[in-house]
């Protein structure tokens, strides 16, 4: 029997990757070589909409319960990708459930991993927010990080027990630093980030939409489909591939807001486009624009995770995907 | 009541520094100006010999237990030196131990601090270990970290923590990222640098040592005299001198071991530096040579911290301040 946990698994991202790993139906074990995903496990605080298969298994309940770890994370797991988060407007509102949830919850995982014995490969996701300060314009892969929010802080505490763990042969894990998700479906959420798909998603669903930040703040991007193939990659990577740090960042596009902008009057017209409104929010820039807006991701490109081609085609797929 | 607390206190460094913070008196305070230490708690698992002043007030027992932690942080504390660690090959033996004390009780302890409201000042000490991997000769500032021992994952975990309570407003940290600290005095322990002191402590009385690692290894090296100077230097810059990330990367004396025993074979003849024998141990071998052996420091040093100027005069000012 193999299992495969998602942490998170009621998450637009979570589904998606539910779904692609029923689909594909594989993934590879400790061996290199492809192996039968007998169960998903889908674990988070309630049960997602809308998957229906029976190898799935729904678990709901606080990730920072032990109990509910052990019950999620037994001797069949044999990978685990641990989405689950609080993301980064919640942990700079909420120190404590930030600390919680992003640091001592995934370190009880990763514990959990390492009583099993058995090294299951740990899928971990990262973010750009774990860099800050002064930066190039384009971000090497050994620039020194430096969290501007307690989500980022958070983030890279995680990413260096994933390769502390792995380096000790616990488990055998590999964090993706992931670009800025654009277009996420549904509603706005507490990320800085939040107005990133909502400045695509409310125009096209006939809404307004505010940007906060001024139009040449530059993101660093990555679709849905693209940061689930990534996903699927990553975990499919042999160990001695990836090596240490176990820490990756991810290639990305790289486009200005008022690029972004522009994409959507390109795919969407006029009418649509001009529903966004430019009204900037002190805090939200304050976060955002420590973000780093291009990155050199030699490593990641090396090892064949890829990149969107433009953000037009990003805005295409997400009508194509989310739009009923 | 103006306390500070030095965890750590009955070892080589914290007892150094107790000597010097006696003989000063003061320690800046919140408005950067000097203010009188009325009292200087020493936190350890043993109490410190040898140390006598009416001042001193010793807590003893374990820095992880929450109840000692509260006893020995109270309202009055206004400094804190955290140098309590378990060191690198320790760490690396007993991985929970590590944890528990390198990360979990440094959390405990910013908790605590946090709790107090009034925004102590922290001086926490980092290390070259928190780098690893391919490095450039001289290591600049905004290096990636990349642990390859779990102690330095560890520290650098720790360093996050600093920064973001220090931005949060939680307290006012500063990390100090030491160079190896050479000549220690008393006896070899279990860090992976242990040598660096040992072979010239152990020559200088008469016994035999061992060097471990290649005599061209470059090590980053500090004094006990120099550490203690810019620990104090390091708590009393205002906290918008040193803004954000609070980790500061020290300078140091940037010498071979071959160097280290021909300063020796210098200060002290070739009868004494002739007790050096080159025997390579693998284990140690991964982690120093996983270290710098130099860093531009050029924050470091814009902030007004120092370094040796040769390591002849190291060893020299070993020989007066610790042989008796």
């Amino acid at each position: 029997m193999n299992k495969v946990l998602i942490t998170g698994g009621a998450g637009f991202l979570g589904k998606r990757l539910a779904k692609k790993l029923l689909e594909r139906g594989q993934l590879n074990g400790p061996d290199g070589k492809p192996r039968k995903i007998d169960r998903l496990v889908l674990l988070d605080m309630a049960a997602p909409a809308g998957l229906d298969d029976p190898r799935i298994e729904v678990i709901t309940g606080d990730i920072a319960d032990p109990a509910l770890l052990r019950r999620a994370v037994d001797a069949e797991v044999g990978s685990i990708f641990h989405l689950a988060a609080v993301v980064s407007g919640a942990a700079e509102a909420d120190f404590d459930l930030g600390m919680r949830i992003n640091l001592d919850a995934t370190r009880d995982l990763l514990e959990r991993c390492r009583a099993l014995g058995h090294k299951p490969r740990f899928v971990f996701t990262s973010s750009v927010a774990v860099f800050g300060g002064k930066l190039p314009d384009v971000v090497p892969d050994d620039m020194a990080t430096m969290p501007m929010s307690s989500y980022g802080a958070q983030k890279v505490a995680g990413e260096l027990l994933v390769s502390d763990y792995s380096r000790k042969g616990f488990l055998d894990g590999r964090t993706l630093r992931m670009p800025t998700i654009s277009v996420r479906p549904g509603k706005p959420n507490a990320a800085a980030s939040s107005f990133a798909s909502g400045i695509v998603r409310e125009p096209l669903n006939g809404e307004a939409a505010v940007a906060p930040v001024a139009p040449g703040t530059r993101m660093w991007l990555m679709s849905p489909r693209r940061a689930i193939e990534n996903l699927v990659h990553g975990h499919d990577l042999d160990a001695e591939a990836v090596g240490l740090p176990r820490t990756i960042s991810l290639p990305g596009l790289s486009v200005t807001v008022q690029g972004m902008v522009d994409a959507l009057r390109q795919v969407a017209g006029d009418a649509v486009a001009d529903r966004v409104r430019w009204e900037p929010d002190d805090a939200i820039r304050r976060i955002v624009e420590s973000w780093p807006g291009a990155f050199a991701a030699t490593r990641a490109r090396a090892l064949g995770f890829t990149a969107d081609d433009n953000y037009a085609d990003v805005i295409r797929a997400y009508m194509e995907d989310d739009m009923a």
